[in-house]
C-alpha cells in the first residue's frame, strides 16, 4: 500500500498517519521528497486498508499494492492448474470442448445437441436447465425436469454436464445432477450463490460478469476458493462495451492477463460474446490462439426454433468445422485432444 | 416488431416469413421498396419472438418496437406513482431523503448516523446488515443482529428503514424487520431475488445495475411487478464507464428518461456514484435538478474509521449543506418538503 | 513517482533501479517491507519517467503521482478563472448562456435563431460554418459563406460568435470572423488544431472528446495553453457508454472533478449530450445545479427542416422555459445574470 | 428507412409523413396493425433523411436501414482487395507483417530496429516521424529528419515505409518520402486529414478510432475512399472500456465483422492494443486466427530506453516467436507467407 501526502501536508499529519498505520500493526516507509512526502506501508495491509486513511488530513491518495485474492493467485501457486469433470480434464495441457443447446427444451432436442456436440469434438455437454431472463417474460428454463433430461442424455451419450445453477437454494438439486455447476454471467457477483457452489463439491465454472474487471472476476472466484473448492475454471464470454455490431466484446486479451495472475484454467465462450452464428469459428481460433484452455459452444439441431439464443447456435457443417478447429489448434498450440483419447 | 429482408431476398424467402408470422397469429405487412422489401408485424409480438425469424434465410435484420415491461411502463399508467414508506411518500409532489450509514457497525455508530441523517432532512434511515463485498476478506455485515440494531434505532427515532438484501432465503427475516428492501447494484439480474422481494409485501427500492441499460433496469422491475408488487421505487447510482476519475458516473439523465418511461419513482445516489464526499453535494444537487424525486446518501459519525464507503461519507457540515440542497430544491421544482411536515 | 518491486527482485536490481534514477538527476527513496520493496522518487520525473523503468528486471510497476498539465492546474492557481468573450464573461461570478443553431444554414435561419438565443437569455451566439460530419454524404457546412453570415447576424444582434472550426489551415478565416473559436468533440486530440487556436489569440472552448478521460481533457487543454492561450473554457458535452437510450451519457460530475483540478471554466452542453428535446431542460438545469459556469444549446426556428441535429434543438415555449431555468439557477448558485445587465 | 409512428399518431399525422417523405421522390409504405403504424421508407434515404421526421407530430421513432458508405461496402464489392504497398500486397492471399520501432530516434536506431522487423518475416517497415501525444511535455518525433531517417533505412533494407500522418499540413511532405500514410487513432475523425490522404495518392492505414463504432470507422474510410483513393487499409488497434488491465480491449471481433461489410484489408496492432509486451504473441495469434490480413507490431533494440510505449516493444528471442507465429498461420490460415517470397 502506497499512501501519497498532499503538497501541503504538514509534518504532524505524516506523522499522524505513521501513528495509526504502526498502531494497527503495519510498518510505515516515509519517502520525503521536494514536492511531497511518500508513504509506503508493508503488513497487515487489510487491517491497515480499514483505516480509512485517505479521509485523513493531508492524505492525497491512497494505493492498494497486492491482490487481494490469494487462493486462486499464481503468486503462491506458479504451476497452472487442471480441473476434472467426470474424469474430463481442463488445463494447459489440453484444449476442452464443452458443448451443448443453450437450453433443454425436449429429451429429444437434447439427445440431438448431445450427438452434434459429439460431431464437433466435445467431451462435456452444456445444457440450461435454469435460464436467467432478462425479461420475466421469456422462457426460463425447465427446472429439475431438465436436468433430468440431461442425467439421461449423458447415460445415453456418456458425456459429462455443464449445466448453470441461478439461486443459492438450487445447488443441491443441481449437483445432484450436475458434473460441473455454470455460474453466469448475471450472478459473478451473487456472492450466497458463490459461496453455495464453493460448498458444494462439484466442479464450478464462473463466467465473468459482463461488466466486471478481470480482478473482480479474480475476487469472485476467490469467494468459491474459500470454501475450500479450488476446481473452478474461469469463462470469458465477452464484456459490455460501447460498439453494438456484437452482442458483446469478447475480451481475449483476459485469457493470457488472467493465466498470467492466476493458476485456474481458463476458457472462452464464442456464442455469447459475439451473439452471431457466423462469428463463433474465428471467435473459436481466435481465443484458442490467445492460449485458451477449452470452449464453450452453443449448438442446437434447429436453431430457428430455439427457445433461447438461437441466432449464435452452430448447425450441419458448422460442427465439423468446429471439430477441424479444435484439432488444428490443439497441435498449434502444443496440447494434445482430448476427444480423440476418449473417442478411441 | 419490425422484419429488413436482405437485399437479395426471394419472394418465397418473403412469402414464409409471412406464412410463419401468422401461424403464431400475428399480422404481418409487407412493405416492397427498390432495393429491399420490410415486413411489420403487429400483434402476438413475444410468441412471434420465439420464431427466432433472424435466422431464416433472406433475413437481415429483426427490430423489437414495443417494451417488453407492461406493468411498469408508463404507457398503460400515465400517472406517476406514489410509494408510501411506514408513511412516508416517495413521489411527483415531494423529495424525499433517505440517509444513514453505508454499513451498521454497532448500536452507537448506527444511532448517531441516523441522529445525522435527521439534521440532514431525512425522513427515511439507510442501512446495511448485509454487505455484498467485491472481495471476499472485507466486512460482510452484521446479519440479523444488524437488522435488530435498525429496528431499535427506528423506535429510538422514529424513522422507518430502508435496508439491504442479498440473498432470497434472507427475504423473510428483512422484511420482517425493515419498512423498504433494497435491491443492489449486483443483485439487479438476480432474478430469484426480484421474486422474492416481488412476493414480500413491501417496497422495494431497486438500484440500477452497474452496467445495465435503462431498458434491462425496467425489464428487472418488471420481474418484481409481476409477482403483484407495484411498490417500487428505482434508484439511479452510477454506470460504469471508462472514466476513472470517479467511481461510477452518475448517469443524471437517466432520471428524466426513466420518468418518461415508467411510472415509478426515481431517486439518485450521490454517494456511490461520485464515491467521493467532495462531490455528494454538487451530485444532490444535479439529481434533483434533474427531477428526481428524492436522494440516498451515506452519513457516518466517524468516516475515516467506517468499515464501509468512508471516503463517500458525510460528516459535520455537510449535513447543514444537504439540508439546505433539499430544501432550496423542493421549493425550485415545485414540490413541497416532507421532512418539515414530519418535523412540525 | 511509485516504483513498486516484484516480490522476487533482487538488492542488485533494486540498486540498479537507484543508479538510473539518480543518473537522470531524481531521488530515490527506498522502502524495504517484508513482502516487497517500494521505491518512491522525486524530482526530474519527465526524465525519470522517459528511462522507461517498468522493462527493467525487477519491477512489477512504475505509477506516476504528478499531473502533466501545469498551466491549467489549480494547483498552481488556485483562483478560478473568467474568460472574456468579446466583452461577455464566463467563470465563476455568472451563468453565461450561449445558444444558436447547430448549423448556419441561411441568412434568415441564423438572424431568426439568434433572436430566440436572446429570448432564452444567450449573450453569445453559437452557430457552425464548418460541421465535422460522421458520414461523407451529410450537410458539411457553408464555410466562409457561413462565416460571414454569422458576422451579419452579430452586427445585427449585439451578439458575439463562437464557432467550430475543424481544421488548422481555417484558424486564421475563422478567428477573423469569430469571437470564440470551439474545438469539437473529435478534435480533441487534434494537436496541430490545438496548437494552431493557441497561437490565434481568441478565446477557446474546448469539447471534452467523447471517449476522453478528464486527465487527457486537461492535457488537451495544456496544448493550447502551452501557446500562450489561457483563455480557454471547457465543455462537457457527454461521453460515449454502452447505454443507448441516450446520444452520449452527460457525466455531471465531471463539472465538479475538472472544477477541483483545474482554474478554467467549465460549462455544459445538454442539447448534444442528451440528443433529444425533450432532455435538454432537464440536463441543463443538472448541468447548472451541478456548477457549470454555464451552458451551449442548440436552438432553431425550424427543427424539423434543420440540416443538423434537429431532434434536440429547442423552439417555442422551449426557450421560456429556458430562460426561466438560467434565472432560478443563477439566484439559487449565488451568481449574478450577465444577460439582465446586457438587457438592461 | 423505417418510421414507426406512436400508438396516438392521427391517420392525419400518418398521411402527413407519407406526403413528405413522397415530395421528396420517396416511397412510402404504410403497415397498420393493432396498437401503431409502422411506415416503410425507400428510395432518396438521404434526402428523406435530412427531413428531420423524427420531429413531427405522431413519429415515435425513426430507423436507418442503409450503410452510408457505399465505396468501401461490400455489397457492391464482393470480392475482397488487395493493397499493394511499395510492392507487397495486404490482403486475402497473404499475410503481411508490418514491424518497428513507434518512434525514429535515431537513425541507428531506426536501421537497427528495420533489420529487427526483418528477423521477425516482416516485409514493411513501420516507424513515426511525427507522434500525436496525449502530453504536450511528450517527445513528439524528429518530422521531416525522421522521414529521412526512414527513407534511408529504406534504401537499406528494401523495406518499404508506413509511417503515420497527423495534419492535413504534412500530407504532402509524408507522401513524398512514406510508401503508405497512416492515420492514427485520434485522427480517425479528423476529416480534413481523411480527405487530404485521399487525394494523395499513396496507399493509407486507417486506424479505427479508440472509441469508434464499426459503421463509423467504415464511414471515416469512405471519407478517403470518396476522394478516389480505394488503397485503403483498416487496422484493429484495441477500443476503450472500462478494464484496466490492458491499455485498450482488442476486439478481435471486429476482423471478421470488417471482412463481411467491407472489401477492405484488415489487420491487427497487438501492441497498441495490449500495451504489454507479453501480450503481443498472443494477441498476434489470436488477430490472424480470427482471420486477419496482416499485423502491425512495435520493436525496438533497446527498449527500456525507448521515447514512447517502451514496454510494449518486442526485442530479442520474441522476434523468432513472432515470426514463427506469423509462418504457422499463414499455413493454418491457407495463406502463403510474404516474407519467404521476398527473402527467396
Amino acid at each position: 500500500m502506497v499512501i501519497v501526502m498532499s503538497s501541503e501536508a504538514t509534518p504532524a499529519q505524516v506523522a499522524e498517519v505513521v501513528r495509526r498505520v504502526e498502531a494497527e500493526g503495519g510498518q510505515a516507509f516515509v519517502s520525503r521528497g521536494v514536492a511531497r512526502v511518500i508513504i509506503g506501508v508493508v503488513g497487515e495491509v487489510e487491517r491497515v486498508a480499514s483505516l480509512n486513511l485517505a479521509a485523513l488530513p493531508g492524505v492525497a491518495r491512497v494505493k492498494r499494492v497486492n491482490s487481494g485474492y490469494m487462493l486462486v493467485s499464481r503468486e503462491n501457486h506458479t504451476a497452472r492448474s487442471v480441473v476434472e469433470v467426470g474424469g474430463v480434464p481442463i488445463g494447459p495441457d489440453s484444449i476442452t470442448l464443452i458443448a451443448g443447446p443453450c437450453a433443454v427444451e425436449t429429451p429429444e432436442q437434447t439427445l440431438a445437441a448431445a450427438r452434434m456436440a459429439r460431431v464437433a469434438g466435445a467431451t462435456l455437454l452444456r445444457g440450461g436447465a435454469y435460464k436467467p431472463r432478462t425479461s420475466p417474460y421469456a422462457f426460463q428454463g425447465l427446472g429439475v425436469e431438465g436436468l433430468r433430461i440431461l442425467a439421461d442424455v449423458r447415460a445415453e451419450t456418456g458425456l459429462p454436464v455443464v449445466t448453470e445453477v441461478v439461486a443459492a437454494r438450487d445447488v443441491d438439486v443441481v449437483a445432484e445432477h450436475a458434473d460441473m455447476l455454470q455460474v453466469g454471467t448475471r450472478n459473478m457477483q451473487n456472492f450466497q450463490l458463490l459461496q453455495a457452489v464453493g460448498d458444494a463439491g462439484k466442479p464450478v465454472m464462473l463466467k465473468r460478469g459482463m461488466t466486471a474487471t478481470i480482478e473482480e472476476w479474480l475476487l469472485a472466484a476467490e469467494y468459491i476458493a474459500q470454501r475450500g473448492n479450488l476446481d473452478i475454471v474461469l469463462c470469458e464470454r465477452g464484456i459490455r462495451t460501447y460498439e453494438t455490431a456484437t452482442r458483446n466484446t469478447l475480451d481475449v486479451a483476459a485469457v493470457p492477463v488472467v493465466q498470467h495472475l492466476s493458476h485456474l484454467p481458463v476458457i472462452v465462450d464464442p456464442s455469447h460474446s459475439g451473439g452471431r452464428r457466423d462469428l463463433v469459428i474465428p471467435l473459436s481460433r481466435a481465443g484458442l490462439a490467445a492460449g485458451a484452455d477449452g470452449l464453450i459452444v452453443d449448438v442446437h439441431p434447429h436453431p430457428e426454433t430455439a427457445l433461447c439464443d438461437g441466432p449464435q447456435a452452430l448447425v450441419g457443417a458448422d460442427l465439423v468445422e468446429l471439430s477441424r478447429a479444435v484439432a488444428v489448434f490443439s497441435s498449434v498450440m502444443g496440447r494434445d485432444q482430448r476427444f480423440e483419447r476418449l473417442a478411441g
